[in-house]
């Protein structure tokens, strides 16, 4: 008998491939020659949990491991529905799913509202994880440019791009990564758009509190006369410094993408009952955490922004929330830039791992001298930075302006 | 402007839905009438973990909650590979991936082997979510029937029902819920048909030590020439009990498809790592709590086994493995059985909730007068179990013989 081949799904092969990878594999070849490399590139803060999921967690050796109730355990539960009433928002237990982190969320968000071929609206640039997560619930993204200076798009820029598949809009306020934050006008407009073409309105608010000027982002879940299109995916990663603890929550007052997204859940049977326990703490810590929060992240990216703007050639915008600064830097090319630091560079044995912001894009070609930068290291060592790039700028060979 | 409707996905509305729901409804009602219920439904063992587990936990507090690498701590991966040497299995870290459980290595293996509309061979009865599961890949499951008294398929069972789309096989072995153990010579008869027929061998390997009569069950990995086709679905839930942990593996030696299981596992970054930590050394554990859980569950089996043997008209097998017990009783319909059990009956104040197997079944119409008794409770409960059975099986309307 001849050998027969076996190949992996078509799907698993074609999945989006990230240029992250490839630049990881020269950051750990760098550290391997003794380089000190700044990370950059990872929205993974170098800040400590509010003091009480310290505490919460002390009593995992007492917690059973028990399947948790699949929607959430209800202390959790119960401790979302206080912190949203926070904010003025009214959810009820039934609106909502403790999920594995965003990432859970966000696909859950996809397979209850969108079939195979669907599309989904979404401004560009955007988080770019999400290509993979709609690669394989069989979903199209279509991009919708920002406007100048990562200003929201306006409502017509929506309409151009509505087709017969159209199903969804996907925001994200604050922006990963463009720090653009939505009014309430901005998603009022927006939201009304949907409204208007029965589309769902996919809200990723994970940054929500990281807003430098005002109050906290403004909900998709504050918005009237929205009950049944907004899809809200949350995170405690950021805010509370937990992102190793995989918590976020998926609500929606639509009772039937919530009961879809509960027979998901149940698929996966819990989600882990000790990260759920710390969650309700963070949830229902002291608000001056948030505060000094915030007070950091201001001040983080108040330093990157001035250094980079001291730069010549470097094009930087102060971000409105969130923890990431996007320059344009005067360079042929962000993903050869961000691979000759790695590889080719060093000042007093140090570098800087910059994420190249085209696989943030939909549309190709864009992005091509734009670099994020995550400011989650001490300030000192930002400031450091800011010079590891200036003179890293100064010795690229394709610099171009 | 007229309203427009939404809707959420054909495919969030079309999940199978499990009768399993309607039953738990019923059994809160009962617990809400004062009736104690004893819960036979679940696979959820009331058994502790090993204490080398609560040992690991007490460090929670210490543990940084960052984001652990994709593919999972090295600690675990190396607990891991270390635990599939005791049974003389040779793999490497690449090899594996952690994962949430036994949940998420399924839908990595449906996503990584098969293209929507693809077919998966799986003898039934099998794990009732494994429906869903493939559902929401896109993917059929091809039932193939066991043979008498639950005896694992020829290799020509698969063959009958082979056609151009079918590219997997699916087994579970000890089986959930029959208890069928493959020996290897079983394995290595379908794992022949397999690799001759270019399909992949996905193995669920939940229960592999909990054999009665012999060593752990045979792994799909220790079958010479079919490194490119075994796929290892495993998880720490049954055998360590720690159902609440959510920790399983991906195993696999073909490249391919671990390549883009890591490419999915990075859509959801990680696996929280207290649970990852507790998961090493639940791995590491002393040998002997494996040797007490089996003889534990082998007495139990022996007291339901028995008990049920007793019982005029119900036909009972002892199975090989896993924890539970599917009797055939004399009912008309064991679903309508097992509500009245909840809804219309009480002896001493209590009753039993059992699981009817037409769920596990995916061809229409079998499994109607059989259910499954998970051995999660004391003994001595389980034999009161047996009396409420005798008592439930006497006065059920619905009786046939």
């Amino acid at each position: 008998m001849p050998v027969v081949e076996i190949h992996p799904s078509r799907r698993g092969m074609d999945l989006p491939s990230s240029p992250i990878r490839r630049l990881a594999a020269l950051a750990t070849a760098a550290e391997e020659r003794g380089v000190h490399v700044h990370h950059l590139n990872i929205g993974q803060p170098d800040l400590a949990p509010p003091p009480e999921v310290e505490a919460a967690l002390a009593s995992a050796p007492q917690i059973r491991l028990a399947y948790a109730p699949s929607r959430g355990i209800a202390s959790t539960l119960d401790a979302w529905v206080a912190y949203y009433r926070r904010y003025g928002i009214e959810v009820e237990r039934d609106d909502l799913l403790v999920t594995a982190g965003a990432s859970e969320a966000l696909s859950l968000a996809f397979l209850t509202t969108c079939d195979p071929g669907d599309e989904v609206l979404v401004p560009e640039p955007y988080y770019a994880p999400y290509k993979g997560v709609v690669a394989i619930s069989g979903v199209h993204l279509v991009p919708v440019p920002l406007g100048p200076g990562y200003a929201p798009p306006a409502a017509e820029a929506f309409r151009d791009r509505l087709t017969d598949r159209t199903r969804a809009i996907l925001l994200c306020s604050p922006n990963n990564p463009t720090g653009t934050v939505y009014t309430r006008d901005d998603l009022l407009a927006i939201g009304g758009f949907a409204r208007d073409h029965g589309l769902f309105l996919l809200s990723d608010e994970t940054y929500r509190e990281i807003v430098f000027d005002g109050p906290p982002a403004t909900s998709a879940l504050a918005l009237p006369g929205l009950e049944d299109h907004v899809v809200v995916i949350d995170s405690l990663s950021k805010r509370f410094n937990m992102c190793g603890a995989r918590i976020g929550s998926f609500v929606s007052r639509n009772q039937d993408v919530m009961r879809a997204a509960l027979e998901l859940a149940e698929l996966r049977l819990s989600v882990p009952a000790i990260e759920q326990h710390a969650a309700g703490a963070a949830l229902t810590s002291a608000p001056n955490y948030l505060t000094q929060l915030v007070d950091t992240y201001r001040s983080r990216v108040g330093t990157v922004v001035n250094g980079l703007a001291n730069i010549p050639g470097v094009d930087v915008r102060r971000p409105d929330g969130a923890f990431y600064v996007v320059p344009t830097l005067p360079v042929d090319d962000a993903d050869r830039f961000a691979a000759w630091m790695l590889s080719d560079f060093a000042v007093g044995g140090e570098t800087v791992m910059v994420t190249p912001m085209s696989d943030f894009y939909g549309s190709p070609g864009l992005g091509k001298r734009e670099v994020r930068l995550a400011c989650i290291i001490h300030e000192a060592d930002l400031s450091r930075v800011i010079d590891i790039l200036r003179v890293g700028l100064d010795g690229y060979p394709g610099r171009d302006a």
